[in-house]
């Protein structure tokens, strides 16, 4: 994958193999996209931390929430830099030496810092996060109510400050392993689901059933 | 999941829901060795930073690996604190209310101070690592060399100061939604693998074939 664009800060310069760095949107949104989880990176009184939680976008921004107080939340509102990772991991690349063994993946670095979503567009990208997680289910739940959008932040991050990192295909092996007798390839990871399971009381054929989900 | 022990320090005390949390070293060592990537937190001059990398364990440390002279390696080689969290998402869980939803997971924080592998001591971690990739496959392939040995560098991060969170299991809904009708359940993942694709001009059959590998 060739290097894109420029990075739009030194701090999202990939140093380690740019070749497989990408700085275009398309990229980034499709990374941030396939991912319900992302690690928050920041720094307090006690050091530094790396926190994963869910995240979702919306435009060309990274959203994450919280419980309205937690120690979390508090620490990025004080304006801190944060850097959000996004990382899938798409299989293992057994190489004919060690040294060239390596991975498969998508990642995506985000440097910025957080603001908070005003109230009044909070029920609205909170709405994104269950569209993203079971999407066409929202119209058959119970939508949050005032006490619990009180109870809820919703912080923003720009995308604008990015990089992503993708690396596919086989082995690089050096020439004078080629010959050697021994197995090299990729062993590909798949993104499966089990098959969903009922909560308790909860009756088949109901609105919002997740038929969508079968074991790939 | 009940906690159990006492949080080894004040920064890896899990303050949000804290009834999932878990200090017992079993644990930690289970998530630790079912990863193959971390996502590693320090700072630098630049601010902070997280980074996603591969990562194995031995005995009660985890250890990351990077070429002599990266950016990473370096600032962490600085003694500055550090945070890896590895994170295995094992479901989404969706209630009866937006506000209820969750996930099923599993995560591990460690906090600490990288220490240089000395010399001496570099070739049979990086044995562990291979190892963890591929078990079973070591035998067959060639071992790193003087030169390739002496580019790579490999840190070591003791798993002391660690915490483990952990949940399981379907929706928590209020009673007053319990009458919606409206599905609710978990939509597990699984971790699956699709069948291994072999390198370019590498024969069936060769040594160290990952014929163990087969898609779950």
């Amino acid at each position: 994958m060739p290097a894109r664009q420029s990075p739009p800060s030194s701090r999202s310069r990939v140093r380690r193999l740019p070749a497989q760095a990408s700085y275009e949107r398309a990229d980034i949104h499709a990374i941030v996209d396939a991912a319900h989880v992302c690690h928050v990176a920041f720094a307090d009184d006690h050091g530094v931390h790396c926190i994963p939680t869910a995240c979702w976008r919306g435009g060309d921004a990274l959203f994450i929430h919280g419980s309205r107080g937690s120690r979390m939340l508090g620490a990025l509102l004080k304006g801190g830099p944060a850097c959000v990772t996004i990382t899938h991991l798409d299989g293992l690349v057994l190489a004919r030496s060690a040294f060239n063994h390596t991975m498969n993946y998508r990642s995506a670095v985000v440097h910025g810092t957080f603001e908070l979503v005003a109230d009044e567009d909070k029920a609205q990208v909170l709405d994104l996060l269950v569209d993203h997680i079971a999407p066409g289910r929202r119209p058959a739940i119970r939508g949050a109510n005032a006490k619990e959008l009180k109870a809820t932040d919703v912080l923003r991050l720009s995308l604008a400050d990015a990089s992503a990192k993708i690396r596919r295909g086989g082995p690089k092996d050096d020439d004078e392993d080629l010959a050697l007798r021994v197995w090299a390839g990729e062993l590909p990871f798949a993104q499966a689901r089990r098959p969903a399971l009922v909560a308790e009381g909860c009756a088949p054929g109901m609105p919002g059933e997740p038929l969508w989900w079968v074991p790939a």
